[in-house]
């Protein structure tokens, strides 16, 4: 049997593995503050990346940060119904600006400093950065307007789950204003494919992207879009969302423009999001029963030199090999940047060093003693090779010159291969062959396998004829989780209702 | 007389001038929610700058960043006195957690939604981060701790001022913990010298690093550091501080280790902090009557380049000249960087994009037509150059090819000239002969005069007699603002009490 890095596998339980990942990885721990997590260095340090690379995307295609104000008082969310009631449930409120000693050695909040509007924490930002549009929109001239802000968001969240589900989480959110219907659709597409690439190239996490159903749009939104990974249970998760929100945001906070004929239209607004949620995808797409895998495009250190040392005066040679190798690997670029390589000088045995950063999921660990100085070589484990068992790892060993002129490479198929290996789940796991209910029933029953997803045709039936199908799947804990963009055209009857079948959907269980 | 860009001059009304500058270049704008302001895209843009350089340099210095919860329970506070005493006054409070409708059309805190414990939004985090370092921190083989995280954080101001004082600012806070109270105080000073050096080194803006006064002490804290800038109005601004807490907060939060005797010691942490106020501090150290001139380091555009058009075909050979100018200025390194170079493209005319990039205080402003293209030259206006009025800028013009070779150093040149403009004002405006209260009071009383800081010769006395110091101050709307380091060793008797002297402080008004 293989004794793995972690004490409890996948396949034992995928989550309690996930918790298990969070902690050995040293991603982020309980804070004591309900439903709200610490991000630890290691976890922050991959959020960095993602915030890096997705804002040079975003800023890419025309959109500029500010920073709009955490609260919003409550009268701007009483004007669009469907947004506060989609919203009412899970917002944190300010009501007192002061505290005061209660007699008996405590604080409690002052009566005298009750705020007269209590103030609302942004569970997102539309209605009060709608609100700074409609000053800033007087003219066609003034559209298009194209923002971001990086931010902190609450939502009051019964059951959490770190990463996946916190009462506060991290994220971007976009807002743009448009002239017409027409260009607000194609940000929103834009901004979606901008999200699939992003998942898929840089975050390795194969995406299928497509509309929402109705019932699963984002509440004032006339559209909603999403991108939805498969995580190794088999589960969905939605890693990133952009919205059409037509007119019902500028109607109510009253963005309008004079067009070039001097007649006055509101604005067609969108909105799109990607939050720290990613971090529990990358978790659940890569790890393994070691740890974290981290594709190297994410990974803050890519490679880590572990020096084995023995307590002799030969460790000084064998520290000056490392920082030689140090200082040429890190000479390299690979994806357009220096490689992020770390020597890691501190004091604790090489074993321990090497199970720390495997449970981490630095991509090229490399341990370097004696014999690696006279032979002139380096020892290292690639994390996307599967671990061997016995306490040990899939070691490869080359010269160092040959290490250092390869290292980019050697990233880049890493980066390839963990994305190809998660690709291959997620496209032998989407079945396509089922035609009714029973065969939907008959493939989410079967116990103890990856059930995976189904894609099903059906005839987009709305109100309560969806209302109906969303119960039928709720009893079986399904949701659909998009139309696919580029399916298959559907062919044959709906699943659901029997009338001829339009599009394809996804059904899934989802986190 | 000289017409300005700007309607109001730091002579006639510094205050109305300051906000004037923010409106003009587009820094922020009122948000409509007490006291919160909307950071606007120019703004923002230059805060990132900031935060990339300033994170660099925290990283450098051995320091991680983490991400810490934005609640934090009321009973946290309830432990360490003197931090609770100085923080609760000032405190948002989020009681509940749900909005239900008020039967009118409104929305109120749902009375069944009440949380057991209120939770403050904080408005710093040594509770938050001091709790986890408890639970974090074993042996003494854990310490150092040294982290950093990027918040937002609330403190509700009476009156507010954007960017200066506002009821959420941005800011990085580190957090530290040590084993001995001598590395705690040398991290302290260390971070005092990171922040110097950013202001100095990056924001171009002189300061004067020195321990603050007992009376003066961050809520909790041993020692408190600060960088002291001094404003084009004479008036001094706080632009970082850094705290010893000792063992103040460790005692109540149980940050304790087991030495390298096996002995239980408590370790002694440090907090340190910088904030959006060095927006504000930039504006009021480097902007003049024609609005802000940004120090190249941290300007989101360090070159624009302004296509002067005449609609007419001759337009196109313009745009493709200014295009390949682009093209060549952008391969340009200054300051370790590739030059942020933009061609502005937007539809308006020349002079109304010069004027706007002027107002915003882009360092290198080039208007490009056809006189440019038939003589292959560059026009350009240098905004460390004084304005020569009529309308007119004080235009270099230099061959295409010497403008793009010359671009780095210019960049280096302006910024190296904004440093020494703000460090001749501050060295001149500091006095250091003043040595009674008569002459405290003279040099404060002169009116119409920018009145500058004193340096003057102290007891330092501490508890009532400092209190006596300070009530006789406040009266002269004074405030001690710290005891530089490296002044000249004071000699003769204290301006305050008559005693020795044993050093010296800086007497300012202040932001």
């Amino acid at each position: 049997m293989v004794k793995h890095a972690l004490t409890v596998t996948r396949a034992e339980d995928f989550a309690a593995w996930y918790q298990s990942v969070i902690q050995q990885a040293d991603l982020a721990e309980e804070s004591g503050v309900r439903g709200c997590m610490i991000i630890r260095p290691w976890g922050y340090g991959i959020w960095e990346r993602m915030q890096r690379l997705l804002d040079e995307r975003i800023k890419a295609a025309g959109h500029e940060n500010c920073y709009f104000p955490l609260f919003i008082p409550l009268s701007y969310f009483e004007k669009e119904a469907e947004h506060v009631n989609g919203f009412a449930k899970e917002m944190a409120v300010v009501t007192h600006h002061r505290l005061i000693a209660d007699g008996k050695g405590g604080l409690v909040p002052d009566p005298d400093a009750k705020l007269e509007e209590p103030l609302v924490v942004r569970p997102t930002s539309e209605t009060v950065i709608g609100t700074a549009f409609s000053r800033w929109v007087r003219s066609w001239r003034d559209l298009p307007i194209l923002v971001n802000q990086w931010a902190n968001v609450v939502r009051w969240e019964m059951r959490t789950r770190m990463f996946l589900r916190t009462t506060e989480f991290l994220w971007q959110e976009g807002h743009t204003a448009h002239a017409t219907a027409d260009e607000a659709r194609e940000e929103t597409r834009n901004m979606l494919e901008v999200y699939r690439r992003f998942a898929q190239d840089v975050a390795a996490m194969p995406v299928v992207a497509g509309e929402k159903p109705e019932n699963e749009r984002f509440p004032g939104a006339v559209e909603t879009w999403s991108i939805e990974a498969m995580m190794q249970d088999g589960k969905a998760l939605q890693a990133g969302t952009s919205h059409f929100l037509g007119t019902n945001f500028a109607r109510v906070q009253n963005i309008s423009f004079q067009n070039a004929h001097g007649e006055v239209e509101l604005a067609n607004t969108t909105s799109w999001g990607m939050s720290t949620r990613m971090l529990g995808g990358m978790i659940m797409t890569h790890g393994d029963d070691d740890g974290l895998r981290v594709p190297p495009m994410l990974a803050p250190w890519q490679v880590v030199i572990v020096p084995v040392l023995r307590g002799t005066p030969g460790d000084d040679a064998v520290l000056a090999y490392c920082a030689d190798l140090h200082g040429k690997i890190a000479e390299g670029y690979a994806f357009g940047e220096r490689i992020r390589v770390l020597l890691d000088r501190k004091h604790a045995k090489a074993a321990a060093k090497r199970w720390g950063w495997v449970k981490k999921g630095v991509p090229l660990i490399l341990e370097i003693g004696g014999r690696e100085l006279d032979n002139g070589t380096v020892s290292f484990i690639r994390r996307d090779r599967p671990f061997k068992g016995g306490g040990e790892f899939d070691t490869a060993i080359t010269s160092a010159p040959d290490f250092v002129n390869e290292a980019p490479r050697l990233l880049e198929v890493l980066q390839h291969n963990l994305f190809a290996e998660a690709q291959r789940r997620m496209q032998a796991d989407i079945v396509r062959d089922v035609v009714d209910m029973a065969g939907i029933e008959a493939f989410f029953a079967e116990d103890g396998r990856r059930p995976g997803w189904l894609e099903v045709p059906w005839s987009r039936p709305t109100g309560e004829a969806l209302g109906k199908v969303v119960a039928r799947l709720k009893a079986l804990k399904l949701t659909i989780r998009n139309v696919p963009l580029g399916a298959s055209p559907a062919e044959g009857k709906c699943v659901f209702t029997g009338d001829p079948a339009v599009e394809s959907v996804l059904l899934a269980r989802a986190y």
